[in-house]
C-alpha cells in the first residue's frame, strides 16, 4: 500500500456555482445528462453516426463547408497545437500577433515546432494593428502563416479577423485564428474569412464542459498538410491520420479512443445552439452584455477595452482604486456561488474578468452578478448607490 | 447557413450495449452521474481539492509515491506521447520493445521526437523476450531509455513489467511504460518495478470513460525532464508546465482548462477501485478470466496466447476454421447490443478480442458473451455442445 492509504475516500459533490469567469461557462443540464447516457464503444456505427453530426453542427457553428471540421480530443492548447505543428515546419517563419496571454502561448507553439516567430505586439488592452501586421508580413516575405487570436480571453478584446485573414491570404501566408473564446458568442465566420485553420474550446460560448477543442481546416490547409516535407511532431494530432479518423465515414480508421461521452455533450451543446440559431445566440451575448455594462457604469466602475473592440462575452472590469480585488473575489465565491475571472499577466490585479459566455449569458446571470458585486463593494466600503446597477440593467433587460 | 442547414438535429440518445472489446468497458452508473455533476470553475479550491484527492488514488492504483502523478488531459495516446516528448531528446536512442500495435506507435514518437528507435521485435501474441532486450540495451550502451507495453490490447499478452524495468535500471536507461489495458486489472507496480515513466487510459479496467490518461513518473524522470537541453517540442505536454499545475497545491499555475467533468467520472471510479481494494480487483480479474475460458474451451474456442503470458481482462480468440468474423461480431452488436473487438494489424480477421475489463468484468458478463457467441455460432451452423459454454462457466464462477 502506499502512504496516502489512510486518506478519505469519498465521491465528491461539487458545491453550486456561477460561472461568469472567462470559462468555463455554466453547463446546461441537457448537457450534463447527455454526458450520463450509457458509454458505447468509439466504432460502435451509432457513434459513428454522432460524430458525423457533430462535424455538420461544428460545420453550422464556424459557417463553413471545410471538410476537416472535427472536434480535437483535449483542451483548447491541444487544438491550438494541433494547427501548429501541422501546418509550421522547421525553419518556417510566422507572423504572430501578441496582445494577451494567448498571442503567447502562439509564440511558444511556433518556436517548439522549431521555426521563427515574428512577433507583431500590441498593448495589452488592445485588439491587433492590421497596418503593423502587414508590415510584417511585407518584411518577411514567404512567411508561412499568419497567427492571431480573434478574442483574447486575457483582455476581452476582439481583433479583425476578417481583415487579418484578407492580409494573409493576400500575402500568400495561412491564417491560423483562435476563436476559443469568441465560437457561438460573436460572428465567426470561416469561409466568410477565408481563414485556414481555426480552432475553439468546448468551454466557452458553447457551454458544454471543458475538454474538447473544435477545429476546422480549409482545403488549403489540408493541402499543406499532406505535402509537408517532415513529419508532424505529434502523432496525437497528426491531422494525416486524425483525417482517416474523422473523414473516413463507415471506413473509419482507429487512431486513438474518442472521448465518448465528452463528444455526447458537445453534440447536445451543439444541439442547443442550433435550435437557438446562431445568429439568435449572437444577440443574446450582445444584450446581456448591453446590460451588464449598464449596471457597472451605474455602479461607477469601468472597461478596460474600448468600446469598438470590446468582447460582449469577457468584459474586463477595471478595479477601482483601493479595492483589494482577491478579496473581492473570494468573498464572492463564497457568499454567492459567483466565480469572476482575475487579470493575467500584465493585468493581474488591474481588472476582473466576467464573462458572459453561453449559459451565463442570460437575464439572471447579469442582475445576480450586479448584485453580488453591489452587496460585497459596499461591504468593503466602496460608494455605490444602493440598487444603481441592477435598475440600470433591468432597464436595458426588458 | 452552410450547406448542412437542412440536417436534422435531434439529441444523441445512445443504444444499449454490453461493452466487452479492448474498451472502453461498462461505465459504472455511480461514474455517469459523477460526470452529470454541475460544472465548477477549474481554478476553483472545491476542483483544487479535488485534483489532490485524484492524484493520491492515482498514486493507490500506480502503487507508487511518486509525486508527479496526474491524469493527462488526452486519451491514452496523448498519455503515450507526454512520456516521449518529455524524456527523450533529439539524438537519443531508445530501445523499443515491438510485440503488437502499441509498441509500433511507440516506436512513432521516438522517431516523432528525433531521436533514434532501437527495435526489439517479437512475434504478435508472444511477450517480449528479456534476453533480446538486454542484447538491444548491452548493444547501444548510453541508451536513453528502454520502452515496451506491459499488457499488449491488440494481442492480449502480458510481458514481463519487472523483468523489463530490472534490465532499464541495469544499462543506466529509463523505463517507459505502457499500461493502458493493465491499471487496475493486473497488478501494476510502479515503485516495486523502479519503472520511471508510466501512462494508462481511463477507460478499460478503471471504467471511467475515454478521454483521460493516468500517468506517474519517478524523481529520475523529473530530474531528467528538469535538466533537457532542448525545450519540450509539446506545450501541451511539457511536464514542466504540468508540474506547477497538478503539484501546485493551493498556488496552481494556470496550464490549460482540466476538463472538469471527466476529472469528476475519474475521481469516482477511483473511490471506486479504492472501495473494492486493488488485490480484490486483481483477483475478480482472474476470476472471471477463468470462468470465460472455462466456456470458451467448452464451445471448442481457443486463445491465441499462452497461458503464462495470457492477460485475463483481453481475450484473444482464434476464429475458427470457415467463420467469417465480422459477421458474428455484427450479429453480436445487433441481437444483443454485446460489443466485442476485432483483430488488429496481423491479427485481422484471425481473433476476436474479448475484454474482461473493469466493470465489465462480472458474471453476467462472462455468462452473457458466452449465451451470445453460442447463439451466433450455432445460426452459423458452427458446431457447439448446446449450454456447454455457460454451463463450464457456471461451474467456475460458483
Amino acid at each position: 500500500m502506499s502512504a496516502n492509504s489512510n486518506q478519505p475516500v469519498t465521491p465528491f459533490q461539487p458545491p453550486l456555482r456561477l460561472l461568469m469567469g472567462p470559462g468555463p461557462s455554466d453547463v446546461h443540464p441537457r448537457v450534463l445528462s447527455a454526458m450520463a447516457r450509457p458509454t458505447i464503444g468509439h466504432l460502435d456505427p451509432a457513434f459513428v453516426g454522432m460524430m458525423d453530426e457533430v462535424k455538420n453542427l461544428l460545420q453550422y457553428a464556424f459557417r463553413t463547408t471545410n471538410d476537416l471540421t472535427l472536434a480535437i480530443s483535449g483542451p483548447g492548447s491541444a487544438g491550438m497545437e494541433a494547427c501548429f505543428v501541422n501546418l509550421v515546419e522547421p525553419g518556417d517563419t510566422v507572423v504572430v500577433c501578441i496582445n494577451g496571454v494567448f498571442g503567447n502561448r502562439m509564440k511558444e507553439n511556433v518556436e517548439r515546432c522549431g521555426a521563427t516567430a515574428v512577433v507583431v505586439e500590441e498593448p495589452w488592452g488592445k485588439p491587433v494593428d492590421l497596418a503593423r501586421a502587414e508590415a510584417a508580413l511585407t518584411a518577411h516575405p514567404g512567411a508561412k502563416a499568419l497567427a492571431f487570436v480573434h478574442a483574447e480571453t486575457s483582455t476581452g478584446v476582439e481583433s479583425d479577423a476578417a481583415g487579418l485573414c484578407a492580409l494573409a491570404t493576400r500575402h500568400g501566408a495561412l491564417s491560423i485564428v483562435d476563436t476559443v473564446t469568441s465560437l457561438g458568442g460573436i460572428p465567426v465566420q470561416v469561409d466568410r474569412w477565408g481563414a485556414d485553420a481555426v480552432y475553439s474550446g468546448s468551454q466557452k460560448c458553447l457551454s458544454c464542459t471543458p475538454g474538447l477543442s473544435p477545429a476546422t481546416f480549409s482545403p488549403r490547409a489540408v493541402e499543406v498538410v499532406k505535402t509537408r516535407k517532415t513529419k508532424v511532431q505529434s502523432w496525437f494530432l497528426d491531422l494525416s491520420l486524425l483525417i482517416a479518423y474523422w473523414g473516413g465515414g463507415a471506413k473509419r480508421a482507429y487512431h486513438h479512443t474518442a472521448p465518448v461521452n465528452a463528444l455526447y455533450g458537445l453534440h447536445e451543446s451543439l444541439v442547443m445552439l442550433r435550435e437557438e440559431g446562431l445568429e439568435a445566440a449572437w444577440g443574446r451575448h450582445a444584450h446581456m452584455h448591453r446590460a451588464l455594462k449598464a449596471g457597472l457604469e451605474a455602479m461607477g466602475l469601468n472597461l478596460l477595452v474600448d468600446e469598438a473592440a470590446r468582447l460582449p462575452q469577457l468584459n474586463a472590469v477595471l478595479v477601482p482604486e483601493g479595492i483589494d480585488e482577491a478579496a473581492v473575489r473570494a468573498q464572492l465565491l463564497a457568499r454567492y456561488g459567483l466565480e469572476i475571472g482575475a487579470g493575467l499577466g500584465t493585468l493581474a490585479g488591474k481588472v476582473w474578468r466576467i464573462g458572459l459566455m453561453g449559459q451565463s449569458a442570460t437575464p439572471r446571470h447579469v442582475i445576480a452578478c450586479l448584485g453580488a458585486l453591489e452587496s460585497v463593494l459596499t461591504g468593503m466600503g466602496a460608494p455605490i448607490p444602493p440598487g444603481a446597477g441592477t435598475a440600470a440593467a433591468s432597464s436595458v433587460l426588458f
